[in-house]
C-alpha cells in the first residue's frame, strides 16, 4: 500500500440520516457547496447561499447545471491527427435562480462580513431537502436571523423551491428582499488539471429575454455557439406586513422582485420578534425537452403552478418520494453511525445526480459539478448503473435506453474509427460523439462496449425484463460484438489465439497495451452474450430476430465469427505465479520505485510525464481486479486472492474508482 | 511495395548545373516557390517574384525566414498532462525584403494580369543565383522585358542582393519603380496537418520603427511575446535617366524608394531598347545575432557597405564561395543527367538551408517554408550532418556545438521526465526546449540522444577532432550515456536483461513500444563510446578528464553500469527468421491489409486513427533497416539482406526520410 488508508475523521458530526454543519468555514466553502448541493436528475445546483458571498475574493463557486445540457466548441490540438474529436462538449453553468439578497437598512447580509451568531445547516437525507439557519450581526449591530429551506423536486423535474424567514431582533429598520435570477454566468475554465473544468472561454449562455411581471420573472437564454435554448422563470410568495412594497425590474442579465418593508412601531421593533417570510418557486426548461417556442411559456407555467400549490405540498410530495426511495433502497449498517452516514449520503447523491429520462445519463460529479466537463463514462455502467438494478430498476432502464438513443453515434464513430461494422461508443460524451482529446485514456478504452454490454446481460438478469433485449438489448450486442470481431485478430504469433492490441483498460497508468486481460475477457462476455441472445431471439421471437438482422444486415457467419473469438480468446497469465496479467507486457515493466515516491507526489498523473508512468508496474486503479468482481464466478477464491495480492501493492487507488473494488474483492 | 516506385518525369528540363523553368505555372507556384528559394543558413527567402503575384487569391506564400528566429506563445491542450511543453516555438515569416513594383504608365507589373511572352527562370547551381527573364505585355499592349538576378550570400550571411533590369519596347510613358520593405507579414496557420504550418495566430511581428532617407530605408520589428527584434534595412543603386525622380516614403507596415522616369524623345521610345537597372541591397540583423540596441545601425551598415562595393563584386564571391563548396563536394553521376541535377540541387539546397554559426541548426523545410514550425529534430543528425562530414567538417561541428548550446535545457527536460541524471535532448525545438505537443510520435522518440552520440563518434572518427570531445564531445556523451542509464531496467522477466521500455523508435506508425531495436542498439553504442570515450579522457587528458566529472558530478560507478548495460542490452529477435523485431511486440500485431487499400489513402497518418495504425504491422519508415546502415559493421550481408526483405514490403515510406535508407541497404 503506498498510501495510509486509515479513515480521515469526518469534518461533520455524525448523524445517519443527516449530513449537519455547525459553523461556517469559508475555508471549505467548495468541498461544502458540493457536499450540500441538490438535484434531481435533470437539473442541479451547488449548495452555495442564497444570498452569496461577496468579498474581494469569493471562495464559492457558484452552479447550476441542466442533466445534458452542453455547449461545442471546435477543439483546436496542437498537434492533430485523424479520428481526433472536433467538437467539445462541456455542461454548461446556466443561470442561477437560488438568488435570494437581504438588506437591513443600508447593510447586505453576506456570512463574510458581520458577525455570526449561530449557524447550522443540514442536508435532510429523509426529507430531500437543505435547511439553514443563520442568526448574523451586521456590522452595525443589527442582529437578525435567517431561516432557509431548498428542495429541487424529484416528481416536479423542472423545479426547485425555497423559502426564506427572515426575523429582526433589535432594529426597525427598513428591510428589503430581493429575489433575482441571474444570468450573469461562465463556466470554469482550467489548463493544468484534466480533471477538473474545460477549455470552454468566457460567456456563451446569452440572455436573449428578460422578464418581469408583478411577484415573478424570467430569463431567457441561447448558446452561443449550438444555439439550444433555456428558459428560467420564478414566482414568489411573500407573507409580511400589509404596507410592503413590491417592485419588480430587469436588466442586462438579470430578473428581480423586490420587497420592502418596515417599520411601523406596532410591526416591527426591538422585543417584537416578528417574521417574514418568502417563498421562491424557480423552473428551468430547455429546447432539449420542449418545444423551443415553447420554453417561456412552459417555465412560467410551472412556476404559477407551483405558487398556487404552496410550499409545504412541495416539501411533502418531496418528502414522499425520498421516503419511498429509502423503502427500497436503504441499506443498514450497524455499530458504525459515520459508515451508515456515509453511504446514505452516497445513495441520495446518486438519486439526486442520475438522468431518469432516458434522454440524459450521469455526469462525473453528478450535477454538483464541472469536472469532467460533465461527460458521461464508462462509470454510468460499471459503478452507477448496479446500484439501482434491485431497488429503482426503471432507472437502469433508463440508462441503457440513453445509449440506445446513442447507439447511431457509436456506429458512425466505428466508421471514423475503421470498423466497416459495429458501433464502438465513445470513452466520455453528452450528446453521443466521442469527446476524449486524450485518446491513451480516452478512445483506446474500448472496453465501454463491453461495460455497456455487461450492464444489458445484468439488467436483463435482475428484471427478466426481455421485450428490452428486443426493443433495444439485442441490437446494442450485436454491433458491440461485431466491434471485437473487427478491432482483434487471430495472431499467428500467439497460436492463433484471438488477441486485442493496442488498447486502454480501466487502469490508466498502463496505456495503449496488447491484450489488457480485463478487456478480453469484457469482449468475450460480449461475444459469448450476443451469440447467446442472437439464439433466444430466434427462437423465441422470430420474427423480431428476422426484422432485426434485416435492419443491420447481420448474418449468420458473423454470429459463428463471435463464438470462435470468444473460445479462443487470449487472455494472458503467468502460470509461475498464478495471475493473469494486466497485458501482455506487465511483467517486461520495471516496478515503481514506492519506497522513494513522497506523499506529495500522488496522484502520480499529476507528477510525472505519462511516459514515467507507462513504462512502471504501477496501476492508478482496479483492472485485472475488476474483472474479478464483474466476472466473479469465472474465478475460483484462490485465483482471486493470487490476483488481488499481487496487484493490490503496485496500486495507487488514485482513481476513486478503485479502494471500492479492492475493499469488495 | 505497397505503392509504385516508377520515378515521376521531371518538370524541368534537365541541366546538370541549374534548375530551370520555361514557362510560367501559376498552379504550382508554391512548389516552384520552394525550390527557387534562395538562403545561406542564416535566412532564406522563397522564390517568389519581387512585384509579387496580385490576383482575386494569391496562388503564392511569400516568406522570408531567419534560422532561429521564432515566436513563442502558449500552448493550449485540450487535455493537458504532467510534463507537456509549455510554450510553442514558431520559425518566423518576417520583413519581406524582396520586393520591387513596376509600374508602365499607371499598369502595375503583374504576371497574373496581361500576356507572358516571354518566360524563363533558372537556379544557377553553380553561380548561387536565381535568375529571371520575363517579356511581358501589359493589358493594355505596352510590351517590357525585366531581367532580374537574385543571391543570398553566402559569405555576408545578413545579406541579400538584387538587380533588375527593365527594357521597354514599344511605349515612352513613364515609369516607376518602387523598391520596399514589406512588414505586413503572418505566419500560415493550419489546423488539419501536424506536418505543415502552426497554430500561430494573427500578427506577431510588430513593426516598431520605420525609417527612409535618399535611396534607403528601414523596419524595425519586435516579436509580440518573446519581444526579440529584428531589422531590415535596404540601400538601392539606379543606372537611368538623369531626370529620374527618386523618393522614398513609409507607412505602418513598409518602407519604400520610388524611381520615376521616362519619357524623353532622346532616351526613350519605340526601337530605343534602353533599359533601367536598379540594384537592391537588402539586410536582416536580430536581436539574437547582435546587442538589441545596435541592430537598426547594424543593418543599415550592412546594406550601406554592400551598396558601395556595388552587384557584380556580391555576384563574384557568391560565385567562389559556391565553386569552393563544389570542389569540396561535388559528386558526378555518369549516364543519369536528371539524377545528377537532382543531386546537385539537393545538395545545394542543404548548403543554403544549414546553420553555420553554432548558434543554429536546420529547420525541417531548411528556410524554404514553415512546416513543422520551423523544428530541428534528429534530421540534423542522422540525415544532415553525414552529409557535411567529409566535404564540410566545419559545418558538422557548428552542427554539434548547437547541441552543446542547448545541453543544459536538455539536463532540465531530463529532470522533468524524471531522470535524476542526465540530459534528454529535444524532440523537435529551437531554442532547446521540448516542443512537441503529441508525445508518442515526439518527446517519446529517446532515440535522438543516441542519434547525437553516434553524430559526435562519426565527427570525431572522420576529422579526428579530439579537442572537440575535449571542449564538447565528452560532456555530452556522458550526459546521454547518463540518460539510457536512468531510463532503462534490467528485467528479471527478460532474463535480466536491459530493457528499454515505452519508447517511440524512427518508425511513428509504431508508438510507445518497449524495446524498440533501433533505440536499444543506438543505446548500446552510446554507452560503449561514452565509456571509450572516459577511458581516452583519462588516460590521455588527465586535466581535462578531473575538470569535467568534478563538473558533472560523474563517478566512476556509472561508467562501470554502463558498460553492465550496453552488454546486457536487449536486442528482440525472431530466431526462425533470423530476423530483428522492431520492438518486442512487432510479431504480436496483425498485418496490415495493404491489398484493400485504396492509394489515396496514402499517407496512413491523415486517414486513419493513430490506434488503428498502431494495433498493425505496418511501418511508416525505416526502423530497424536504419540501424543497419548507422551500425552496418553489426550485420553480416545476409542478415541485412533477411531484415530488408522482412521490413520493406512492411514500409509505406510515408516518411521522406524513408526510402533513400531503404535505397540505400
Amino acid at each position: 500500500m503506498p498510501k495510509s488508508s486509515t479513515r480521515a475523521p469526518s469534518p461533520y458530526p455524525v448523524d445517519e440520516w443527516a449530513i449537519v454543519e455547525n459553523t461556517f468555514q469559508p475555508e471549505h466553502t467548495r468541498r461544502s457547496e458540493t457536499i450540500f448541493a441538490l438535484g434531481n436528475g435533470y437539473f442541479g445546483t451547488r449548495g452555495t447561499f442564497e444570498e452569496g458571498l461577496h468579498g474581494a475574493t469569493s471562495p464559492g463557486l457558484e452552479g447550476t447545471y441542466i442533466n445534458g445540457f452542453y455547449e461545442s466548441e471546435t477543439i483546436r490540438y496542437p498537434e492533430v491527427a485523424y479520428g481526433f474529436p472536433d467538437k467539445s462538449q462541456t455542461m454548461l453553468n446556466v443561470i442561477n435562480g437560488k438568488v435570494i439578497r437581504l438588506f437591513v437598512s443600508d447593510e447586505e447580509f453576506n456570512l463574510l462580513t458581520g458577525t455570526i451568531l449561530e449557524y447550522r445547516r443540514t442536508l435532510n437525507l429523509r426529507a430531500g431537502r437543505l435547511d439553514r439557519n443563520v442568526t448574523w450581526r451586521s456590522p452595525a449591530g443589527r442582529e437578525v436571523n435567517i431561516n432557509t429551506t431548498r428542495l429541487v423536486s424529484f416528481d416536479q423535474p423542472h423545479l426547485m423551491a425555497i423559502s426564506m424567514t427572515v426575523t429582526p431582533f433589535n432594529f426597525s429598520d427598513k428591510i428589503r428582499l430581493i429575489a433575482a435570477l441571474d444570468g450573469d454566468v461562465t463556466n470554469v475554465t482550467t489548463a493544468n488539471d484534466p480533471r477538473s473544468g474545460s477549455n470552454l472561454q468566457g460567456r456563451v449562455v446569452l440572455i436573449q429575454d428578460r422578464f418581469a411581471e408583478g411577484t415573478g420573472g424570467a430569463l431567457v437564454s441561447r448558446n452561443k455557439h449550438n444555439g439550444f435554448g433555456l428558459a428560467c422563470a420564478m414566482e414568489t410568495r411573500f407573507y409580511g406586513p400589509r404596507q410592503t412594497e413590491v417592485s419588480c425590474a430587469t436588466d442586462e442579465f438579470s430578473a428581480s422582485v423586490t420587497y420592502s418593508f418596515g417599520s411601523g412601531e406596532d410591526q416591527w421593533g426591538p422585543g417584537k420578534e416578528i417574521s417574514v417570510q418568502i417563498e421562491k418557486f424557480v423552473s428551468y426548461v430547455t429546447s432539449l425537452d420542449t418545444p423551443d417556442a415553447d420554453i417561456l411559456a412552459r417555465a412560467r407555467e410551472i412556476v404559477t403552478a407551483a405558487k398556487a400549490s404552496r410550499f409545504p405540498a412541495i416539501e411533502t410530495a418531496q418528502r414522499h418520494y425520498v421516503a419511498a426511495f429509502w423503502e427500497r433502497a436503504d441499506v443498514q449498517i450497524k455499530g458504525d453511525p459515520a459508515l451508515q452516514q456515509g453511504i446514505r449520503f452516497n445513495m441520495f447523491h446518486l438519486l439526486q445526480s442520475v438522468g431518469k429520462d432516458g434522454r440524459t445519463n450521469i455526469s462525473a460529479k453528478g450535477l454538483t459539478g464541472e469536472g469532467y466537463e460533465g461527460h458521461y463514462f464508462w462509470d454510468t455502467e460499471t459503478y452507477v448503473l448496479p446500484f439501482f438494478l434491485f431497488n429503482s430498476p426503471d432507472i437502469s432502464r433508463k440508462l441503457l435506453e440513453y445509449r440506445y438513443g446513442i447507439l447511431d453515434r457509436a456506429r458512425a464513430r466505428a466508421r471514423e474509427m475503421s470498423h466497416p461494422r459495429g458501433a464502438l461508443f465513445p470513452w466520455r460524451t453528452i450528446n453521443g460523439d466521442e469527446c476524449s482529446t486524450y485518446y491513451p485514456a480516452g478512445t483506446a478504452q474500448y472496453h465501454i462496449d463491453a461495460d455497456i454490454a455487461l450492464a444489458i446481460k445484468r439488467y436483463v438478469e435482475a428484471t427478466g425484463d426481455r421485450q428490452f433485449l428486443i426493443d433495444y438489448g439485442a441490437e446494442m450486442l450485436f454491433e458491440t460484438a461485431r466491434l471485437w470481431a473487427s478491432l482483434g485478430s487471430f495472431i499467428p504469433h500467439k497460436g492463433n489465439q484471438f488477441c486485442i492490441n493496442a488498447v486502454t483498460g480501466p487502469d490508466e497508468y498502463t496505456a495503449v497495451v496488447n491484450n489488457n486481460c480485463y478487456t478480453n475477457l469484457m469482449a468475450q462476455t460480449n461475444l459469448r452474450y450476443a451469440v447467446e441472445v442472437a439464439g433466444w431471439l430466434r427462437t423465441e421471437q422470430p420474427q423480431a430476430y428476422e426484422k432485426l438482422i434485416a435492419a443491420i444486415d447481420l448474418n449468420v457467419d458473423e454470429l459463428a465469427f463471435w463464438t470462435r473469438a470468444a473460445d479462443a480468446m487470449y487472455l494472458p497469465r503467468d502460470e509461475e505465479r498464478g495471475i493473469y496479467l494486466q497485458d501482455d507486457a506487465f511483467l517486461d515493466r520495471a516496478p515503481w520505485d514506492f519506497a522513494n515516491t513522497p506523499p506529495e507526489n500522488y496522484p502520480l498523473l499529476t507528477h510525472y510525464h505519462p511516459l514515467v508512468i507507462y513504462r512502471h508496474q504501477v496501476c492508478k486503479q482496479a483492472d485485472l481486479v475488476l474483472a474479478l468482481l464483474l466476472l466473479s464466478q469465472r474465478f475460483t477464491r484462490d485465483e482471486k486472492r493470487r490476483n488481488y495480492d499481487f496487484y493490490e501493492p503496485l496500486t495507487t487507488h488514485d482513481s476513486s474508482l478503485s479502494m471500492c473494488i479492492f475493499s469488495i474483492i
